[in-house]
């Protein structure tokens, strides 16, 4: 048994709102401000270029990297951290090719966060030597998986459905078929329980800015089985990457760890808030998380269904193949979730018509679950949706 | 004319200290820290979600990059910020090769920074058809660019020697022989004047954290010569780069402009510091500029020379093709930089034998260079670098 969720005091959530969106932007952790400040003010400001070693900030994305490996059940030294999301699926995804060079299948599926699918594209363009990129349905991905695919390539929760994908099913077909997994972890990280190890997958990718309240931006970990990793050929060959990074050779020799799937310098201050916002997990037992995670996810079902009729559940009943969030389909959803959101209840939308909310345990309770359906009841049925000033979509949402 | 020079009261520098290492990790701006605060109470705590749209998380990257761009001589829109420097390269030079199809040598040189090297090498090795690779000496460069050549790949200022290259004659023999030019301003950008719309260049890429003092790991940017844009095929297809990131399409369709050199979502807390440390350039000149640096590294230059007969320049002593910093080589380079160090000038070294200096005209005036050659001369005389305690060495200088 881990510590009592949710942890509510080791977070800012601003007075009268709800917050439902921590699959997008998780919330602000206490500590974060302070550890901007001491890491401007007293390493760069006063240690300046002495803090990559006294500080400790060369080695901060395998620190960092190791935090999140706890949470994904990735042995130690097994995970890099720096990027965004997209670049370390290109980083996965070219280092998987290079493993199956007889074979010319990626294949995903159309329910991947699309930046998965576009880093795909890309690399495919500059290889340029015949693949393909094949996307069935989410629910026809394991029966695709043939001997022609090189890579099997999803997002293991699906960002529109919160439909969750069988990993250990799923990669031990893949295996079975000669082909590399690469999970996006994504909606998973700290928000379901994960065991890299256990799955056997060749490569998971992941961001942090979402359930591990790392901030806008915050950088994106990589992980690649401990047993291959000496012969992955990295294509982003970045110095960091480099057995020797300050011997300056002019040829590139990977490290012989998962440092090479480092590239650039390091973004220290993202890395550095991140790591405080990862202490909001130590003690969380991940099998508490996930009760606590369904327990909200279902009651928020339940009343949503009681309330609003008018909505359509587009998230799996079945719990066990969902994430931690909900989605619900609705023709007005754009401009409902706006009138939400001004009543302090912040989700999302999603293309076409999903309203979209998450369920976060570490600072989420039942009450505010039940409050939030209410308050969406009210949308809904008092038509708030149809005022003028919420039918304006904005560029981010 | 533009402001004075320097500006210190702009810059929290630590008593004692003696900073010539700008040309790897700037200085603290005095709002940096105020402003990552701001950033992470207001705008993340507050706002949560809603601040990609209402505090412009969503369009820093641009309008950060149009700020850098009127340091560079860049038109505005043509600069996107985001990711790592060694990024900015792949994207760059993968772009590039798209451009001259039918040919196969990338021409860089052996004095580039290794990361541009290794990331070029990572990018040859994932394509597979054959591309090589060729690094003269610099000087030698001019004269390599044959007709066989598709791009042309170099750092403006050597990272070691300081040399210059014409950027404006290279380019000229590059685009004459039909090669695409690629320029990293790492050791240029708020150092030098450039000119990159005078210069013709088909890209750039840079660094922020050097010379623009945007902090450890600060984001690298991009430029792309505008009329080129709409013809850039994106290696690094991220949904950001996407004409409409949030229609979520499942097929990339680049942005018609230099936002499809976007890749994922953008490192706000960094870029938010990175823009407050650009308000130091704010009425500079960037002739003024060029006279203070010269003027800083001639007077080191001089006051070495005769003080200390045991260093040997190893940077150009025409001042018109070297950059903004100076390198000595000898024997006990190592050690010797760590007794400096130790008495409050900090420099770096390079390997094998290299003491560089950076010269920062923004928070560097003449009595701090003379003073930084007298500490080295008592380092030299006294051979101080024999002391046990300089001869270990760390992992990051």
């Amino acid at each position: 048994m881990g510590v009592p969720l949710p942890r509510k005091d080791l977070f800012y959530i601003p007075e009268g709102v709800i917050y439902l969106d921590g699959n997008s932007l998780g919330v602000l952790p206490k500590g974060a401000a302070a550890r901007a400040t001491e890491v401007i003010e007293q390493e760069w400001g006063q240690q300046l270029i002495r803090a990559w070693n006294v500080a400790g900030w060369m080695d901060l994305p395998r620190v960092v990297g190791d935090r999140i490996g706890q949470l994904i059940g990735a042995p130690e030294g097994s995970v890099a951290t720096g990027d965004t999301l997209s670049i370390k699926v290109y980083q996965a995804l070219a280092a998987a090719l290079k493993m199956r060079p007889d074979r010319r299948v990626i294949l995903s599926d159309n329910g991947n966060f699309p930046s998965d699918l576009y880093m795909a594209q890309g690399l495919i363009g500059t290889i340029d030597k015949g693949y393909e990129l094949r996307t069935p349905a989410p629910e026809d991905v394991a029966g695709a998986i043939t001997e022609e695919v090189a890579v099997v390539m999803l997002t293991h929760v699906d960002y529109r459905s919160g439909r969750m994908h069988d990993m250990k099913a799923i990669t031990e077909k893949a295996h079975a078929m000669g082909a590399v997994m690469i999970w996006d972890l994504a909606h998973s990280a700290g928000a379901v329980p994960v065991d890299m190890a256990g799955s056997n997958a060749e490569f998971a990718v992941g961001c942090s800015y979402k359930y591990l309240n790392g901030g806008p931006g915050a950088p994106a970990f990589i992980y690649a089985r401990p047993d291959i990793i000496e012969g992955v050929e990295p294509a982003l060959s970045g110095w960091l990457g480099h057995d020797a990074p300050f011997a300056m050779e002019l040829g590139y020799r990977p490290a012989m760890s998962t440092e090479r799937l480092r590239v650039g310098t390091p973004p220290i201050l993202q890395l550095a808030v991140l790591q405080e916002a990862l202490k909001a997990w130590d003690g969380v037992d991940m099998d508490d998380l996930r009760r606590a995670s369904l327990t909200l996810s279902e009651c928020f079902i339940r009343e949503v269904t009681a309330r609003c009729p008018e909505l359509r559940l587009a998230s799996p009943t079945d719990p066990t193949t969902r994430g931690s969030q909900v989605s619900f389909a609705f023709a007005h959803s754009y401009a409902a979730m706006q009138a939400l959101i001004a009543r302090g209840v912040i989700g999302d939308f999603r293309a076409p018509d999903i309203m979209r909310f998450g369920f976060t345990p570490l600072y989420l309770d039942e009450g505010d679950v039940i409050r939030a359906a209410e308050i969406l009841e009210e949308v809904i049925k008092t038509r708030a949706y149809e005022a003028p000033e919420y039918q304006t979509r904005s560029r981010v949402t």
